[in-house]
């Protein structure tokens, strides 16, 4: 691979994540960085603001110079934008996304690109509140974890790039597994907290006053329910198998708030309470997280 | 009563909660604070740092000059503490509280009282992480919901003190509620997102990995693990019909997602997250929350 300034980049995508992307590159001082988004009045911005040295507006064709292309898509279209697009990639080119679930997504993605094209795809663990260009940020990256699928189809050079890129991005952590550890790992430490989040203010014991008597616990339980759902809809769907096995697993530990009420068993809830402090206080201390 | 200023009020812990009112009373320019803590050294500091004029050390004898008792104790202590001391309590005394369920405690309370001294229970939903005095300040008032519990054997005019009271501590919102209707409410605004956090953490699903996949969902959803269990453990307990039966509906709302990715319902998923995100929305947007 060539040195990261001099590789041509393309950005398939310029919301959240495709824009925090196209930034970061920026003030990496990589001197060409292609950019397309659905929607054209983006791609003009990220343009204009300089993000972007060449935008795809009417055609595709400036896709053929990228050594890296970087798909910010949503798990429905990932597919769908290869099929219809692949012709404008470069024979070795390297191909990656940031889809939140893998399922059976990368082996559809590599029968389209063919042999040569390599697909070596990631996960970074970064974002924040709000979608679209307008929140994106090269910062998001900082301090982050970056997931890098394990596969055997791909050029170890290419696997070794992205693992220093994420790093180069300003990740902390760059961790490789497989596409069905990532799943079935995803399902309890994104997808469900949505679930939950979502569960309690759907809750039927929601009504017009219970606004007078939220404090911080309510509000942080339910922060994620402001949802892109579209995205959502999918992340959810494609990973329905962990999703549903991770709310089993949930309601068994309701069940045991359940017991330890009805039997009045202070010493067992005092017991729970520490348990789960102290595995917070693991998770976070282990400063593996900003 | 007297003027704010000119009232003795008397702070019965001087944690978190407590500490907060001795620092808002003193910002008020109240000229009168006892202060009284299980912990001595707290009580010195506070009276070190100027928050109150005069500490209960050796002797409870202070009290005794008290208009205003402010007591910022755990459920369980809370009738311990009027059982032991109440002779202390001036004749004509306004007793209140912050404790988070109300349960059959205020009629415990009343009867310890006697005639003459009036318990008008109240509610601040006021607080920040951690717990202790070092945590207090004036500042948690600000813009909160403060609950007066509705009873018929209180001195309206001591009632009206206490809204006018919370109001000035800097509190938006002053609701009138039953001990009952309090306790059902906060079972679903306070106690269950307490749970449902502890739960996330303590789900078997969580390995020393799970620290590289953690992202602001996790975080937020597990923020309030870091718990004061013994305070909580109260309030569970004390609380157990309403909990288990926040419990119990929460589970409908998984039993939906379950049925919904089953069912590869998106149609509905996008519909059930919608609802989600524009209830959030109304509860926010309200502005009756900071």
């Amino acid at each position: 691979m060539k040195k990261l300034q001099d590789l041509t980049f393309a950005m398939i995508g310029l919301g959240l994540i495709g824009g925090s992307y196209a930034k970061a590159l920026k003030n990496l001082k990589v001197k060409n960085v292609i950019g397309l988004d659905r929607n054209k009045v983006v791609t003009l911005m990220a343009l204009d603001e300089g993000y972007i040295d060449e935008g795809c507006l009417d055609s595709l064709e400036p896709l053929r110079q990228a050594d890296v292309i970087i798909a910010t898509l949503y798990p429905a279209n990932l597919v769908e934008f290869v099929r219809e697009h692949v012709q404008y990639f470069k024979q070795d080119v390297l191909f990656t996304d940031v889809t939140g679930v893998k399922s059976n997504l990368l082996e559809q993605v590599d029968a389209l690109l063919g042999a040569g094209r390599d697909f070596v795809s990631g996960h970074p663990m970064a974002g924040r509140e709000g979608k679209g260009y307008g929140q994106s940020a090269a910062e998001i990256f900082n301090g982050a974890n970056y997931i890098v699928i394990k596969r055997e189809v791909n050029q170890p050079e290419h696997v070794q790039w992205l693992k220093d890129f994420a790093l180069t991005l300003g990740c902390k952590h760059v961790v490789e597994i497989t596409a069905e550890e990532h799943d079935k790992i995803i399902a309890y430490t994104s997808d469900l907290p949505h679930v939950l989040a979502l569960s309690l203010v759907n809750s039927a014991s929601l009504t017009p006053n219970t606004k007078y008597f939220i404090a911080g616990s309510f509000r942080d339980a339910t922060r994620v329910a402001d949802i892109n759902g579209p995205l959502w809809a999918d992340l959810f769907l494609y990973n329905k198998v962990g999703v549903i096995a991770e709310i089993e697993q949930y309601k068994k530990e309701l069940d045991k708030w359940e017991q330890l009420l009805r039997a009045d068993d202070k010493q067992g809830l005092l017991e729970y309470m520490e348990a789960a402090k102290q595995k917070r206080k693991d998770l976070f201390n282990a400063k593996n997280y900003r």
